[in-house]
């Protein structure tokens, strides 16, 4: 017999992340930083009312895989194009002063207790759980301050793309290293083939859906279901035959459809998915994935440290890169700011490491609380460095103004 | 490791659904059909490319939640108090004809082995599994046709409300009776308070959320949330404390909505997430149930006869019924066809049957065609019994404008 606890569970998740998330509002601060909230009281760390099932594990999987593809779909590649140099940069920053920073924390607490790898194996690993970047949660940030198409709005997405990819890079090698039965070159073989595989499967997709829906004026539900398949599809691709983050392959679905026509009316109806289902699910489940650990001494100490390193590393590593190209220094900051949360991608990365003995699970608290402060913080933070610039007079960073039309016209659509 | 063969999965069966759908449409026939077929051709009956997993399972559950909810929001409850009396004959015309005509053939061919319970409870249960009506694939056809709001639609929405709950207290009857453990009674107070509660919570829940919905114009997310957190946790109540159907409980939580302000608003929204998500993994998820069970000898008699009965019941018993209060011929033939589905009630049913040793797995098979066929030619049979009207001159079932109005309204909002 089916258990129908999870349509409680449902129930649960919806109205504590939108009543949470009114609340956060409420006083200026993002739903998103609700939503996790609600997921945090109402999970095994505070009042565990629910749990981390199957069902809403896939739920929330789903529910990023949507966001990222509804976010490619959404951003402008010509304009990526033109931000594609500097994202990289950003990215490549942001990924080296973290990791030389969560290296350079772990090798003064950490012992190396309860794993299986050498303790330099374990503190370059805690070193790579600092370089994930989880944009989501950005993402909705800077939607909801209107601020996601503006130049600093498309840094940081193709930084964080360009960082997950560097950060998947690194988490492969290191795993890798752990199990000498996997291939390094083979690994990468496969990183670069499934981008040369998308590329050239989205050029044929992209000419033939085209086509398609020029076709058509009427019965546009097709061109939803066909675009979601191909989204799935690609991300079910990505993880399964290349060992490529499906969020990934998601977020290139997203921007191989963003050029063709219906693309409002498409990201419109994904739009409406996510706020009824599935967007609320994965940002409760990150806050109920987490597990309040016990507290001692140096671990606490590890824990400040680690957060502290955690967020000055990617502000200063990202903002660096910023600025070196030419960006101008509010903008670095925003940039810096917006690449700090953790999210979700390094709580995989954690437990994927754990998994195969690379961390010890004393280690595990310490990240969960950088990974919840730094998902919570960012959207504040967000928030913060880029309200202060309206009292500015002359401000106009939104300079691609069709882009922001792009964005305004696909809210009509609600 | 969390596997994501089900991203692949609901890609299947989306594309699989909506080509099928497509396909069916083209020959005239509603896309019901064809999704109900790409779950048989996709599942362990055919290709075995799919199987039913929880995941499947849950959103199915979930999906055809949400169609009763919509069906329910789409109702005029001022309708139903209108056809209330002319539902309950029909509903009860339609359930004694089949649990005689059940019993009657399982009495000439069941010999009683493989199960616990005596012959002719056994029998009797096959005559119970005939009386489910499964609404769901007529709601839909209807809608395509156009046709739910008629007097023919309210009759038969109504009808098969009051049918699921005919048929699940003769299933808690003969359940309880097989087991002696549970109290008859009880379980009927249950279904009865059940009814009391909903009422009493409806009207509460009605009066706040009509006067909280009319203070705000915009941000109307917020009324979905609510709506759709209510009919969940109807739903979940239903199901866990009073033993009463999920669907039965999500129809109810959206009678009690239906006469709200921004009803077309909201059901729109629970449109979207159905046509792109839930729906079609519902239908498939029928198809996929379905296995193919062995034929020989008077089995396949057995069969034809049960096949026969089924359909010919349903609609003498339902049509007498609408006879009875005074609909014509042809809206009683009407009725008739749009009571003959069985779906995933009837197999919910004999899977539960089987479960507490009232069933041998012998009859599974011939049960479970009963269902395909009757599902699969229900949107047929009823497309064929409305068609022939529209070469009639005068024909103006569409009597409540009004009802057809905020049908139309609804799909403004597309």
């Amino acid at each position: 017999m089916l258990s129908y606890k999870y349509l409680f569970d449902l129930a649960l998740i919806l109205i504590s992340t939108k009543l949470l998330g009114l609340l956060t509002r409420k006083i200026q601060m993002p739903q998103v930083v609700g939503a996790l909230l609600a997921g945090l009281i109402m999970g095994p760390a505070m009042l565990n009312i629910l749990n981390e099932t199957n069902f809403i594990k896939q739920m929330a999987e789903l529910g990023v895989i949507v966001l990222m593809f509804t976010a490619g779909l959404e951003t402008d590649i010509q304009e990526l194009k033109k931000t594609g140099k500097a994202s990289f940069v950003i990215a490549l920053m942001g990924v080296l002063l973290p990791l030389a920073g969560g290296f350079a924390v772990a090798t003064v607490f950490n012992k190396g207790d309860g794993a299986s790898a050498s303790v330099i194996m374990q503190n370059i690993f805690i070193g790579i759980i600092l370089t994930a970047t989880s944009v989501s949660i950005t993402v909705e940030t800077l939607k909801e301050l209107g601020k996601l198409s503006t130049r600093v709005g498309n840094a940081i997405l193709g930084a964080a793309l360009i960082d997950d990819i560097l950060g998947i890079i690194g988490l492969t090698i290191i795993i890798s290293l752990a199990d000498s039965s996997v291939n390094i070159w083979w690994v990468l073989i496969k990183i670069a083939l499934f981008f040369i595989c998308s590329a050239g499967i989205g050029v044929i997709f992209y000419v033939l859906f085209d086509k398609w829906v020029k076709q058509y004026d009427k019965d546009l539900r097709r061109f939803v279901i066909v675009a979601f398949v191909f989204c799935l599809l690609l991300s079910f691709v990505a993880e399964e035959f290349f060992g490529v983050a499906d969020i990934t392959g998601a977020f290139i679905a997203g921007l191989i459809i963003s050029n063709s026509q219906r693309t409002k009316y498409i990201a419109a109806r994904f739009d409406t998915m996510s706020y009824i289902l599935l967007s609320p699910i994965f940002f409760a489940s990150i806050g109920i994935s987490i597990e309040m650990p016990e507290m001692s001494g140096s671990i606490i100490w590890f824990t400040i440290l680690l957060l502290v390193v955690a967020v000055l590393t990617k502000i200063l590593g990202c903002g660096f890169g910023a600025k070196l190209c030419k960006f101008s220094n509010k903008e670095s900051l925003r940039i810096g700011v917006g690449m700090i949360s953790r999210g979700e991608v390094a709580l995989i990365v954690a437990s994927k490491g754990a998994a195969v003995g690379l961390m010890s699970t004393v280690v595990f608290g310490p990240i969960v609380v950088m990974v919840v402060v730094t998902t919570i913080i960012t959207p504040v933070l967000l928030k913060l460095v880029f309200n202060k610039s309206k009292n500015q007079p002359g401000n106009n960073e939104n300079i691609n103004s069709n882009l922001v039309n792009k964005y305004e016209e696909t809210l009509k659509y609600e």
